[in-house]
């Protein structure tokens, strides 16, 4: 019984999660959410609330799993092209999770998204983290972890533009990690402390 | 007559701009649009057909305006960094531009989008510009000229991380300076000719 639960309240945040995606919060349909899921509405309702409620349960759960994946604390052990390249990957492997960061940008915006408290503690912390690392201290060390994360981010988030300025239709393994190098590369020149200036 | 003609057309693209850069390609409707304009629906439908056409035609002006605005063989003129800036600063006047760019992500992602064959022959000229430019070489300059962008952009594409990054919530002039001095900097050293490493 309540592993049954516990199943099904997988299944639809999975289902959940590719609705959002594809159509975010505005166009998501709860019965298509059911549907996928394979379980009624009603159980849907049930356990997550309305739309907008499972829309932010789906982020909180999606920010565990970064999280978890590359912890707030990553800048004290690795750099910020490291940063940068594990971002990039994670990206790479969850190309739902951009689209996700941008429907939710175009639904809330300036106005507080939900969970805003424990999301800034957790980017307070990586920056916390990069401010004890080295680098040189000429810019902000958020703003050097927020053009980090851009850098990482932004293939994925519009992939149209990266198609368009690098004439790269077809985003092949190789290419990827073309991509990733110099994102890793980037990152640490922002940071101060470029690895090389000639070559790659 | 041909006055009357041209007006409408301009009241109803900056309904469309509205409309699109609030709703989405997927959201939008095209009696709001008309209504928006006061115009009526048969009109709008007779001079710039259905939705998607009229979403084509809004992103094609959008971007003639900012080839305007920022010229493809700018980077012939100035560095990396004074055109991340330039660009920083078109993005903070004309914040739905990053919307419309982040909509058609959502909307056309892998597939081509309309006019795209116009597009690439723009962003080709901008990188060919660069090449042309001082830069080190040991990063792609197409790649160079994509993050430049996504630095310039990632502000206003995803405002609720800017402000859960930074811990700045009202964006006042000041905390513009900032980060467009930030976003320029930044530029340069991706381009391997940072102007300083200390102070700012």
């Amino acid at each position: 019984m309540a592993w049954n639960t516990e199943e099904t309240r997988r299944r639809l945040k999975e289902a959940a999660v590719a609705e959002f995606a594809a159509e975010g919060l505005a166009g998501a349909r709860m019965d298509r959410i059911a549907e996928r899921a394979g379980i009624n509405k009603e159980r849907l309702y049930k356990y997550f609330g309305d739309k907008e409620r499972l829309f932010a349960t789906v982020l909180a759960d999606e920010m565990a799993k970064i999280a978890e994946a590359i912890p707030p604390e990553i800048l004290t052990e690795v750099d910020l092209g490291e940063y940068a390249g594990r971002c990039y990957d994670y990206h790479v492997e969850h190309p739902h999770f951009a689209r996700l960061l941008q429907w939710e940008a175009l639904a809330y915006g300036e106005k507080p998204v939900p969970d805003e408290a424990a999301r800034v503690a957790h980017y307070r912390r990586k920056v916390a983290g990069f401010e004890r690392a080295p680098h040189d201290g000429a810019i902000d060390p958020a703003h050097l972890v927020f053009l980090a994360m851009a850098m990482a981010t932004w293939w994925d988030a519009v992939p149209q533009l990266a198609r368009m300025v690098t004439g790269v239709a077809e985003v092949a393994p190789a290419e990827h990690a073309r991509r990733r190098a110099t994102v890793v590369e980037a990152a640490r020149r922002l940071a101060g402390a470029a690895t090389s200036t000639s070559g790659t």
